[in-house]
């Protein structure tokens, strides 16, 4: 296959090994598309990046606010957590704060996303049950949600719980779809999932940026936008609950400090909320930005690389803090001899939605 | 991404999740090719599915039979294994055959292959060093090689070495290529890998067939032929040194009884020989067949899904065979909760060579 302008390439001593193509997509709050890459309209499943979303729904449920969840809890319902020690004890604490039970949660436990507790359960006999979910925080909000619509906790999980339905309505709001045109899959955790165009990934995450820099072009001074503005600052406030220690989703909030957000999706998505800044505004635009990536076979190395790629031609974010990011921009590519066998290349072009609008990649070589 | 007729599609609820590119080629013991899917000339780096023809190249060194190999460790030779204890026991004792020590090989431990494997690894705090590497066979072979023909053992693994001189020209003649059309990268083990079109790999193990069937189309009746035998029959007869316990070439060598062979490559490169029967016939050869696969973005779960769907559509091995390799080709795709959340659909299209060489499954269906 020749590498074309929508592909990564991996090679071994300069020959191609693997190629993956890459769809994404960089909007303004309004949905505005600046660049794109590959299909931008690919409609994909978001799967945990959808997560922000599905918060936006518990938080907007009557008797939300009276169970006293604090912004680390709200960064849990956001997480695919690493189920690390501090996971664990915060679902087992947010379930306390609901009156709610582990038995009462309908996701499973599995390996952990962090090897190095996989190695600690693996040496105890460990057996993970549902507060290990890298979802469970997700769970404990779904079930916090379902009871405070006064709908019950039983088969919050379902479809056609009034708490889905609830979901359903308001990822269709953030996207600016009719919810028609949302479609449900089932998640590795069991709650449904959304799919839509990928576009609208990006469009969600510059409204949650927007919401935090106060701006009416997302979602506005309303109830939603301070909801959404939560969200954006406890993601950004405890990187720690999103991810774990050593993943990506963590050290990406640390290292930008509280001027982006990012979330995973599996199966290679990937969403980016970026606040207005002066790296923003150079990108024609005078609000917030969201990006949103899909690697097109689900490769999470890839889906990383490709990513701090993005940032960098876009020109977010300093050299000095992307530099904290390098070895997820340049994965190392070393064989068990410690030699280094190849690399990625990323030949893509982003195209630009104006006329004049080429790849970022030369305005950034050219501040 | 609209599936083309080249791809592979992953679902979730009937919506893509993830498509991959297939490559393959269906050839015979001279190279003329039956059946192709994707790109069948494509540059791929063969990464172990090398390793029969890397085994060549040491059986055919003039002091060889002198070390009394006997035929599992030939088979360990080609294997990728799972680092069981049979497989580094068996190490332990080619290097004793050859008056060599774990200090003499040049590549290193890494994570088992099997998670059984990993497990107690991780259980018993133990480090895996080079006799565990799932190469251990081939690298005592080439150290065998390159002491028989006197060349000595240091640099055994550099490209440079006489030996790995040896195994490029073995390659180059069972592609039927020029040397000079083989290319080198640097493999996960320390040993260089050889590059070259996809379609040659097919070759390479149809000749193994052939060999096998004692057909002097391949390489016939001379030193080399029995050679090529003697490494088919090795492999065929020892499956369970070639990869271990709930792995897919040994699965797949079980199953089959003696009737085919098949090797995986790293990143996601797959090669089939099949001896001649009223199957191959059938699909308009009188002698062995060569099938080999590369998934364009190197996926391991996509990869034997697409070899059995190929199986299939050839109507090579019988239901009966086949069924025991079920979970092979159908992976089931059950969340955290056992709920079943898609599946994977193989729209692609082989082409036929000849005017009238259409999809092999509608003559599959139709026998």
């Amino acid at each position: 296959m020749t590498p074309s302008e929508d592909f990564v390439v991996t090679d071994r001593g300069g020959i191609v090994e693997n190629s993956h193509r890459v769809h994404a997509a960089v909007v303004d709050a309004k949905g505005r598309r600046l660049y794109a890459l590959g299909n931008p309209e690919r409609m994909m499943l978001a799967r945990s990046a959808a997560k922000p979303a599905q918060a936006l729904a518990i938080l907007e449920t009557e008797g939300f606010a009276g169970y006293g969840f604090d912004d680390a809890d709200i960064a849990l319902m956001c997480a695919s957590h690493s189920s690390e020690e501090r996971h664990i004890a915060r679902t087992r604490t947010m379930l306390s704060k609901i009156k709610a039970e582990e038995a009462d949660l309908r996701c499973g436990g599995h390996p952990s996303l962090s090897e190095t507790v996989n190695r600690s359960w693996i040496k105890q006999d460990f057996v993970p049950t549902a507060v290990c979910s890298n979802c469970s925080g997700k769970h404990v909000g779904m079930l916090a949600g379902a009871r405070a619509i006064g709908a019950g906790m039983e088969g919050y999980h379902l479809p056609d719980h009034p708490m889905q339905g609830r979901v359903k309505r308001t990822v269709a709001e953030l996207c600016d779809l009719d919810v028609r045109d949302v479609e449900w899959g089932i998640d590795g955790c069991n709650l449904p999932t959304p799919a839509f165009p990928l576009d609208r990934l990006a469009r969600i995450y510059a409204k949650l940026a927007a919401a935090a820099d106060g701006d009416g072009a997302g979602e506005g001074p309303s109830t939603r936008g301070a909801a959404l503005a939560r969200i954006f600052h406890a993601m950004a406030h405890h990187p720690d609950m999103v991810a774990g220690e050593g993943r990506y989703c963590t050290a990406l909030m640390r290292a930008f400090n509280g001027a982006v957000i990012g979330k995973l999706g599996a199966d290679a998505s990937y969403a980016i909320g970026v606040r207005a800044s002066d790296e923003t505004r150079r990108l024609g635009t005078d609000g917030a930005l969201g990006i949103s990536v899909k690697i097109e076979d689900g490769n999470l190395e890839i889906l990383y690389a490709v990513v701090m790629e993005i940032l960098e031609r876009l020109g977010i974010g300093s050299p000095e803090i992307r530099s904290q990011l390098a070895p997820f921009h340049h994965p190392q590519r070393v064989n068990t001899m410690g030699v280094t066998t190849g690399g990625v290349s990323f030949p893509f072009k982003m195209r630009g939605s104006k006329a004049d609008g080429d790849d970022p990649r030369l305005a950034a070589l050219a501040r």
